[in-house]
């Protein structure tokens, strides 16, 4: 199937990885909108794309497809237009910045079939050790799941953010940005990710800003504690990670359970093995490594597949909505970073 | 100085270590009381130890310290009287399981000078990564700290536990008995060891029974987040090491400041280096192992130079009794593993 997609929003990088991939598994780039601080790269880069108003993308009937990757606060709106015009969203997480956007989503997307919302929690879906663990762990690898334990540290980039990045009214805060990640892996892991969700938690919650003085809105770390399924998550962020480190954030995700451990290490094995993708396995027989290089990337096939049957393979339509939900929760539950 | 002490309460395998470093270190045993599981072993190890009741040990003015490692519930009344004949104690961790039992402690050594009770926190003093993870941190090597992430997975090895070792009354509870050593890693690291301690408080904490039905008294995980100084601990504990690790536990100490992170792998650098006491720290500058090999373990030195001079060399008395009483207390917050 020949599926053609605009991108309304051009604001932060992921676009050009989420496009490349929509393009690889056979998508055809057709229009963007002239919104965001990335177009013109994003216009240069796409040639095959042509410069169009949010209206005529959203009129136009053979657009089956609306990528979404405008500052955080603003996407809500336009994944609402897009589908209320009849079209499938692919939006850059986070997806949502307040409850009362969610709100108006679940209500669009009630008498929908499929999952015509999608949120990439690029974590989960590009990292082949991020992805294997909790692949791993739903197939009883570790025996049943007690704990889930994640870390999901960023480089700062100062010089390279672009204004709103400061904003925790834009970024929707720490925990529902970046935190869209662990709380999508976390619910992965403890209730599954393929079809309705088990009601999740938040027991704890923290935000708050340690080294960017010059930025009294931003959040530069946070932790949360979840629960679903009478499995605990615990989840800490942060833009504290120093430049010796070599890539942008040393990401882990430990999963414990009855029977062994299994450890993701994403980006770096710092101070150990060369490269990305580490996947450590501690069972009864052994420790080993395994090798993840194999694992397909295929999100983009398994998404547009998704889009030609109404399918939820990817995930389901109720897992978006359920991490979006758990995190900005946890955001509005988040006390001081400190405070007892 | 040559201090004699005696041993009232022989439950715990950590006893032969304690003795081994203070007979190494210039103190001589003289007795042991008929108390405890490991008496018999003790004895026969220790032929210089003369067998005594614990009223002629106590009433011995040449034995000047008593080595307090029975099953935990009971470590208390003997500091007690140990302190009240005028001797100076050095427990086993846990010291106390319940804080009916601190207050007593805490009325008893009132008028004392110096540190009578001292409660060995073996994981910071026997183990170099973790020492030096600490120190570094407390001179700043990372910036400010912000964030102390403890993990205390053990083999549950149950074959070789006593009865006392399944009864959580009898242990203090997982948060009590092992989250003792995360509790005082926190807190030397939030606070300092050294001086009076501040108020730190539990945010958070949950013991569980994951992976023992035939023990339902039994506390096989459990985590608690702490507070203090405005630095958040994340610490987890867990009896459910698999036997592939081929040690008793990957313990973890990791340190986030505003410059850089110091981890301390304590017992295994799992699918990584060879041998034990890891210690990575990611800065500006990049990323290092430091060799702590050259590190002395000299805690029993420590602890005899204070028992001569009333010093607080190894650790103050408010830290001893800041560690108890932060444990106890989570103990007492904590919810049932899993629960919303």
């Amino acid at each position: 199937m020949n599926v053609r997609f605009a991108v309304i929003g051009a604001d932060h990088l992921h676009l050009f990885q989420m496009v490349d991939r929509l393009v690889a598994a056979g998508a055809t780039p057709v229009a963007h909108a002239p919104n965001g601080g990335l177009v013109a790269r994003y216009a240069g880069w796409r040639k095959d794309s042509e410069e169009r108003s949010v209206d005529e993308i959203l009129a136009d009937d053979s657009i089956a497809l609306v990528v979404v990757a405008g500052v955080p606060s603003e996407r809500a709106e336009v994944a609402l237009a897009a589908i209320s015009a009849g079209k499938h969203v692919l939006s850059d997480k986070p997806g949502v910045t307040t409850l009362a956007q969610l709100d108006e989503l679940r209500a669009a997307l009630h008498d929908r079939p499929g999952r015509p919302w999608t949120v990439l929690f690029s974590e989960r879906f590009e990292n082949r050790a991020i992805g294997e663990a909790v692949a791993m762990a739903r197939a009883g690898a570790v025996g049943t799941v007690v704990h889930v334990v994640g870390a999901g540290p960023h480089l700062l980039s100062e010089k390279h953010r672009p204004d709103w990045f400061w904003s925790s009214s834009a970024t929707g805060g720490i925990l529902v940005d970046i935190g869209s990640h662990q709380a999508d892996q976390f619910l992965a892991v403890a209730v599954g990710a393929d079809g309705p969700t088990a009601t999740a938690h938040v027991r704890l919650a923290a935000v708050g800003n340690a080294a960017c003085p010059d930025h009294p809105d931003m959040q530069d770390i946070g932790s949360m504690t979840l629960v679903a399924n009478g499995i605990v998550g615990d989840h800490r962020l942060d833009y504290l990670t120093a430049d010796g480190l070599g890539t942008w954030g040393d990401v882990r995700l430990s999963i414990v359970g009855t029977r062994g451990v299994i450890e993701a290490r994403a980006n770096v094995d710092v101070a150990g093995a060369d490269g990305a993708e580490h996947l450590i396995v501690v069972d009864a027989e052994g420790t080993r490594r395994v090798d993840v290089s194999q694992r397909p990337v295929d999100w983009a096939e398994q998404f547009l597949a998704d889009l030609a049957d109404d399918g939820e393979r990817l995930m389901s339509q109720a897992h978006v909505v359920a991490v979006c939900d758990l995190v900005l929760r946890a955001q509005q539950a988040a006390t001081k970073w400190g405070d007892a």
